[in-house]
């Protein structure tokens, strides 16, 4: 499958309902517990998208897009989620997660991006230079790679309770 | 996290909406692609969750709890959703098993299981004697670690396309 910007658009803009239908009214337990000591929880990695949409995804797509001569882009802070919603309810971030994703992607649409512009490039700190297409891309795999993180941590909280058919479900084994 | 039919009843009542939210509308090759030879399209994984609705859960769960002698459960055909659903689109499934799982869980409930039930068992064709907290369990596992997959198989349609980050996606690696 190639990159299509509109088909990148359909993953981005379905991931704040998978999350709803995923984990809004859950029980406490499903979204704190994580996979052990310095792992994630679900409430941890929903902080964790919401804090790619405010410093992340658009501001570098700004930049590659940007007249600039200086296209290098922020290191983006991995861990900032553990620190800052631990006020919050797990429906407050996933509310909070659906607007900046409306936002982002209503700003996204103004910006007209054109083929061209798909191929021109910004500067990564690690791994120099990517283009619109790749940040695009990882954009919406890393919706999806955080969807299966959630999943699977929250099967995890079961891998005592399935007896034999532990040998079953390779999901408890990653 | 320790076993408790309510909360199992949160995941297995969410799997039919977080299915639509994820899949209903998607391209084509979103929905069709897999990850090679011999591996599952997110079609055939909600075909595969429809028969299990069909065929397995709910009829354990009954065989667990009969007053029958022989209370040894059939084999599961995992793999019958790839020839048995080629003419149906990706809504028609999501729909189908939204009210196979809708009906599933409503009779679970009249079932009025009780907390010496739980431990009742049953004979599995391959692990011998399993009982109902086991069961139902796997039951919410299945669901979380199909949605895993699902979301992995999504993810690695677009690995060609996301550059040097390939490093920091792990999803695309499993």
């Amino acid at each position: 499958m190639n990159f299509e910007l509109s088909k990148s658009l359909e993953i981005l803009a379905r991931t704040p309902q998978v999350l709803d239908a995923l984990l809004n009214g859950l029980s406490k337990e499903w979204i704190e517990n994580n996979e052990g000591e310095n792992t994630w929880s679900p409430f941890d990695i929903v902080g964790h998208l919401i804090f790619g949409e405010k410093t992340d995804w658009m501001v570098r797509i700004k930049t590659i897009l940007s007249e600039s001569e200086n296209r290098l882009f922020e290191p983006f802070d991995r861990f900032a989620q553990l620190t800052e919603n631990q006020e919050k309810t797990i429906s407050e971030l996933i509310h909070e997660f659906k607007e900046l994703r409306k936002r982002n992607l209503n700003e996204l649409n103004t910006l007209n991006i054109t083929s061209n512009d798909l191929n021109r490039t910004g500067i990564h700190p690690e791994f120099g230079e990517v283009n619109l297409k790749q940040l695009i891309s990882t954009w919406a795999v890393h919706d999806l790679g955080h969807l299966a993180q959630i999943s699977r941590v929250m099967a995890k909280q079961y891998k005592n309770e399935v007896g034999p058919w532990i040998d079953y479900l390779g999901v408890l084994k990653k």
